[in-house]
């Protein structure tokens, strides 16, 4: 997608380690047209699938994910990593190790808002390690719902999410795709 | 804004001690539709203070904060709750007490999103206590920037927040304001 990868190419910085800084962009602050204009691009590209549900994970998912429900019209379900007090239900609970924090972070979805007959477009802003996704992706699974596909704002093809994801046998898109960040700084985009 | 009503109306569900369960509409599952309706609900409210930037804290505040700043063409910013690795630059920081999890929160914005020309329009979803939107409020003053005006998806007008924010002498506009919540389960709206 032009208008992101333009965006990233201007605003974002590589701090090393792996690090690439999208605070003006995807983290912090957030260009909302550039959001709208991702979620139809998502929609156009996964269309054939006919998701029922977008299911996320807190925090900068949530952006991507909402723009992407309201093209396709069905609702938006984010996995919590703290428990709400108002969540009651059953919850569907998977950790996953946090790239950023280290750790482990938690994410829940109550079993309200993910049933067996849902099919489910998985959408995040980042594929790194891919093990948020997967962790997600397993969370489908526990709920006997159907994982249809995993949309991303942004790829780092070297960090192998899509392999470990592979496993899935899932259509991966991303509108995004960067294939190295070099220590001079540059940001190396696929084309 | 009546479409919001009537889904928490149907939706909402009152679980005691003041806490108003809306995990299917705002703080779980989100209603995408519902939102951007909401986001152009707040541009035409507060259309004539013009904002340069739209501020709220994740992680519930950042839907219809993105709608908003959707509907009106300017940036959103949400305050992070903890510093990301990709934050460096000098940050503006407050806490709030939380109002469901005890203790305090920080919320943090970057100088480089905050800046003293900057005209800000402050966005959530609920008008509770108003302890949250006044810290935020301290944030957009920190950094010299103007305060233009605070639009919430839901107020609670028994929880005191409009008198704490009194003072900020800004116009706050709430979309679905509740009057009360009654042991029998029945929500009050305002008319």
């Amino acid at each position: 997608m032009e208008a992101l990868k333009e965006l990233i190419k201007k605003e974002g910085k590589y701090l090393g380690n792996g690090i690439l800084k999208v605070d003006s962009v995807i983290n912090h602050q957030v260009d909302a047209a550039v959001m709208l204009e991702a979620g139809a691009e998502f929609a156009r590209r996964f269309a054939p699938l006919s998701p029922t549900r977008i299911l996320t994970a807190e925090v900068s998912g949530i952006i991507p994910a909402l723009t992407t429900a309201y093209a396709f019209r069905v609702p938006l379900v984010f996995a919590r990593k703290h428990k709400p007090i108002t969540m009651k239900d059953p919850t569907f609970l998977e950790v996953a190790p946090s790239h950023t924090k280290g750790g482990q972070v938690s994410l829940m979805v109550s079993s309200e808002f993910m049933k067996a007959e849902d099919r489910v477009l998985i959408i995040d802003d980042f594929l790194a390690s891919g093990q948020t996704l997967a962790a997600l992706a397993r969370l489908v699974t526990n709920a006997g719902a159907t994982l249809l596909g995993i949309g991303t704002l942004v790829e780092k093809t070297f960090e192998g999410g899509r392999e470990l994801l592979s496993d899935l046998d899932i259509p991966i898109e991303s509108l995004v795709i960067i294939d190295a960040l070099q220590d001079d700084g540059t940001i190396v985009f696929a084309e």
